[in-house]
């Protein structure tokens, strides 16, 4: 996807937010950082208290300078009506949402006659909590956010909608409303049903068989131990896109299990080989290709001290830590850590933390 | 799962271990680490080469003492066939494989008429590698290692292979063979797979759609990208177990289809709902209970350093450390690590990390 053409500041404020939960109040700090003047509305008092406490801007009274943009950070139940609501309180305004679906709210939306100045947009960042107070301005740093025009955006609204991805920190990547709708319903959404099903199966696990769980099980079903509030929302208002690509799922399925029951292990090979090219297609860390990277794995006694202790002999000697992974021993107190590092350092690496004395195999 | 009864020690060696890969290697040096003798075979010369040059044991020559143990640590396809092959050539033996599946092998190997010394066996470790290259004595560190005897394993065989699970340093649990392969389909075979279904959709995303991947995609697809090699012989070994949990799988996504198709909220919720029990019932760290947690974000730039100074200033709190994870940021040389710390502890760290000036969030 080509980055968003940065031109100059677009966006100025004042940046009126609809909805001081975790994202909106998010932004609000984010952009209260940046010098912008932020108006803050919420149904809930105490959220407006709280978000406004926390410095992400100043609830309206009614008096305000009319604003630039209007953020509507709403759940994804309300998006369309806020939405329409913005584009008729503020005539002058680009009005944006920061909703992880993006073509319901827009065919609502799209009937409305100042419908040229919405852009919707999808910041890729939250976290487990819902509300103001987990705030933060860095919520966005350096995470994909997308922004997808419709056929009628204005080209000021893009920009300014842009604008706001940039001061937040964020990465702006421009989508069509259905293209962004396919692109998480495959990156995000498909992924999290998966992981709930394979999850499910352990639900009803006999008693003790759990105990063979090792850490693959427990990355693939990471995702699926979050709270199911917000997907109720998301799956519904995403069904098109998710559907297509689970009946894609299930053709793939049929495939295996054809393979396994007639022992075909071509076709198997088939299923698992597209499994590896799926997985190198992620972009890699910083955008680039994937980086060839090898595991080392460090046996840590599970204690305050000593992860710092072995980052500070990995420093020691100057190599980068692509990624970490902390496997606890289910047995005593310890834990593996995985030490995900460049292949053309994995020797060195070796070699001087055995010299530290740390337990270690590749 | 009750761990079996650890009586004197039973096993006292010498081991023969036929098949110096990276298992039998691993154990030969953590047998060898606790001073027992261990006889080493391989068809392949380098790989015992290799082996015994790393301290592994000693290659036979013809003319060694009887072993008290057999170790067989042959790729899947061939574990049946060799397992007869020790039971006859070592009479007085007992003889044990580490496999990863064992109703397939047991089912040939049931009708040989020593099949009472035979008792098998599952430590549940591994890496991307599979030579003796890296082999390690601590690979079975704190690891569950399944022990699986059948209605005719001796008392005898049974503590002679606990003795060999637990001489490494792992943990010994004991299963039916049956049991023990469904439970691994359960909790390793049928994730593998469903993590290869979903990174299968990922390779044929239309160009861009992967700049939106998040963490959550890459921890459930994480797995799905390790050689395809060993799991075309493990998935077919375990065909019946695969089958019947893939069966469960495509009747929840049965459910999970009419739930979205009809817009039913409570049927998705309760396909959610499973999920996140399903997370629940894996066994929390040292395998007790999960105990709260809660993430702590923190930005830190990609350079040697950063991240032993993060471990050194959580050092100084005093807070353990339970989960680390590093997501990189697509956008420029940075990334987000992400805490895992006991949830009563998430505030001290929060003001002592923020006064040491690191950018964090919830």
């Amino acid at each position: 996807m080509p980055e968003v053409d940065r031109g100059p500041a677009a966006l100025v404020g004042p940046v009126r937010i609809i909805g001081a939960g975790l994202l909106g109040a998010s932004i609000g700090l984010a952009l209260r950082a940046r010098g912008l003047d932020v108006q803050l509305e919420d149904l809930d008092p105490a959220n407006l208290r709280t978000a406004s406490g926390l410095g992400a801007g100043v609830p309206v009274a009614g008096d305000e300078t009319e604003p630039q943009l209007v953020v509507v950070a709403v759940p994804p139940d309300h998006l369309a009506g806020v939405i329409e609501g913005a584009l008729e309180a503020h005539p002058g305004a680009v009005v944006t949402d920061v909703g992880s679906v993006k073509s319901g709210p827009l065919a609502t939306v799209a009937a409305h006659a100042d419908v040229a100045r919405y852009c919707g947009s999808h910041p890729m960042a939250g976290t487990q909590h819902t509300g103001p107070l987990t705030a933060s301005a860095t919520l966005f740093e350096g995470r994909p956010w997308a922004i997808t025009p419709h056929a009628s955006t204005t080209p000021e609204a893009t920009q300014v909608v842009t604008g706001l991805a940039e001061l937040t920190g964020a990465m702006p990547l421009t989508f069509a409303p259905d293209e962004h709708d396919l692109a998480v319903a495959r990156t995000s959404h498909v992924p999290h049903l998966m992981s709930a099903l394979v999850a499910g199966r352990l639900a009803d696990a006999p008693e003790g068989h759990l105990a063979l769980s090792g850490p693959g099980v427990r990355d693939v079903t990471r995702v699926a131990g979050t709270d199911p509030g917000m997907w109720l929302q998301i799956v519904p208002a995403n069904a098109p896109a998710i559907l297509e690509l689970l009946g894609q799922i299930r053709a793939d399925l049929d495939r295996l299990e054809s393979a396994i029951q007639d022992g075909d292990r071509e076709a198997l090979r088939g299923v698992l080989a597209n499994g590896v090219a799926g997985t190198k297609a992620i972009p890699g860390k910083h955008g680039g290709p994937v980086r060839p990277t090898t595991s080392l794995f460090v046996h840590v006694p599970d204690r305050p001290g000593n992860l710092a202790r072995l980052f500070a002999d990995v420093d020691a000697v100057g190599v980068n830590i692509e990624d970490v992974r902390i496997d606890h021993d289910p047995a005593r107190a310890g834990g593996q850590v995985e030490l995900v590092v460049d292949q053309a350092r994995v020797e060195d690496l070796t070699e001087a933390l055995d010299a530290r004395g740390w337990a270690l195999h590749q």
